[in-house]
């Protein structure tokens, strides 16, 4: 088997590095949440971490790594706010190059950071190359969404935390469901997860229509999305699995689940109710799999990850009112 | 001065007998309500403790102390639930006089949880007195929302908690608001918070129009409060502040502030935004205190009681859209 682009070390270093800046955020749990799963979950709350999703300890993780004199990033919202936040704390400027229609709480939050936002239309211009513009025009270093091993192994303390919730618990995770876009959290994840618990059965989670990893997982090769279907889940639009990251997760995950908009309305209600916890769309796709039940974990303890929380009242209040 | 209902010992008893049933919640920080509040907040989240919200704390120290057969409750919901939950891990039946008019969700939960509820027209009838009949009746211990050493002490264990939390980050609380209806919280964190911060300045906090311990602080002595008003904080509805919880109150607090619905519900909205956590009304007073800026804290470290999550659907949605 050749060398993967990370391994544990990696994550330990990074968790080591985000000592203190990171929140070390809950793993949570719900007696009615489980029955509903017929499972025991511990659901990881990362709308609990600095900027409201895990992007914010990849985008830390590689600027403390690279050390740059200023950064910029392409992103729908999360990975703009992570880097924004973690540029703010390092004291350098940042350049987020953003989708026009991204939901106003990311862009509003991204500009709080104090980042400069440029948006483009994601419909017609391609973010990749504006960012690298930018990159070559300024200096700036670029911080990718996940295909950088760096931003891999910040993310992955969060299966690095999950691992060690479910241990001080004498848990055993038999289990993992991670929502994937670009797919740098669910790599960072399973390379924590797989050292903690050898035997772990690792599912990244995605949205329909947006099932790139699931059927490249299938097929043993990087497949696009067939360009058309829309989906709620703003977070997950990656169009292709990441080249660093796919290597990880045809290594290392069991395969690829998809939840289509209405389970994962239903899973942001639920988790209100339940966890007292604000979920946006993408954050709920791993929740949405558990709670539906798409395999059959019936007794046994599965890991969770809900990976962000930035979502504009009016849609969250629709989710509320059952649309 | 005469010895207090409960000091610093019940309380670090009431946390060795939780450990391990009660969550020990996190204590959140955003530097967007820092800059709102112009202070440092400490955010202790509750909304994230079982039953979700602090009560369960009190009601499971209090069965464990008591170890009663059968448990009855009166409560418009938090305590409903956290006593409902707490008696079900002792293995006990419990039985829980909730007003006809509760939210629906505590209604539910407390139900989910394997209670008997009894509704009751609470316009019309008194549910001390028909919790007291039904302990008279069936032998069942009852347990008191506020009113009790051993309640008090199993909700003063936020207040240690969140004086662990600051240590933990090298700081010293300034001060801390916790929100109030019987008092019991308040005089629970109050043992704690003293005990680790002596000159800590805490203020209660209540809804506008329900401000007895408030008026009572400033007087000397338990006044009522004047019947008429209305609030969407039906978690606060004491009428006027406990006997025990008082003698606490009187001695250790700084005073009491009063918040207005409006100020609740930005103070949700904010949560919502920058904590992706859910709050009810009752449990965002002392929050909206401080986003409010009630006393001058400005650059202070100001500890923040945030009690509780349990908020039905539509009116959280409401809030949302700014009503």
């Amino acid at each position: 088997m050749s060398r993967l682009p990370i391994g544990i070390a990696d994550v330990r270093a990074a968790a080591a590095r985000l000592d203190g800046s990171a929140v070390r955020t809950p793993s949570l749990r719900s007696e009615a949440l489980d029955a509903i799963a017929g499972a025991r979950l511990l659901i990881k709350a990362e709308p609990l971490q600095r900027s409201g999703s895990f992007k914010f300890r990849g985008a830390c993780n590689a600027v403390m790594v690279k050390r740059p004199k200023a950064v910029v990033a392409f992103s729908s919202g999360n990975h703009a706010q992570g880097v924004a936040l973690a540029a703010r704390l390092a004291g350098i400027p940042a350049t987020i190059v953003m989708p026009a229609d991204a939901p106003r709480v990311k862009l509003d939050g991204t500009r709080a950071l104090g980042a400069e936002v440029i948006t483009y239309d994601r419909y017609r211009e391609a973010r990749e190359r504006i960012g690298a513009e930018i990159a070559a025009r300024t200096g700036a270093v670029l911080i990718r969404p996940y295909d950088d091993p760096d931003v891999m192994a910040g993310q992955g303390t969060v299966g690095l935390e999950l691992a060690e919730a479910a241990s001080a618990q004498a848990l055993r995770l038999d289990a993992a469901l991670v929502c994937c876009g670009g797919g740098g959290l669910v790599a960072g994840c399973a390379t924590a997860l797989t050292d903690a618990f050898p035997e772990i059965e690792i599912d990244a989670v995605e949205p329909a229509g947006f099932d790139d990893t699931a059927r490249s997982l299938a097929a043993g090769s990087r497949l696009e999305n067939v360009p058309g279907p829309a989906t709620t889940c703003d977070a997950l639009l990656a169009n292709t699995p990441g080249e660093l990251t796919f290597a990880v997760n045809r290594a290392l995950l069991h395969g690829g689940l998809v939840v289509d908009d209405g389970e994962v309305f239903e899973a942001m209600r639920l988790a209100f109710r339940h966890l007292r916890l604000v979920i946006e769309p993408g954050g709920a796709v791993a929740l949405a799999a558990a709670l539906t039940r798409k395999r059959d974990w019936t007794g046994r303890t599965v890991g969770v990850v809900v990976s962000g929380g930035n979502v504009d009242p009016d849609l969250f209040a629709d989710v509320l009112r059952g649309r």
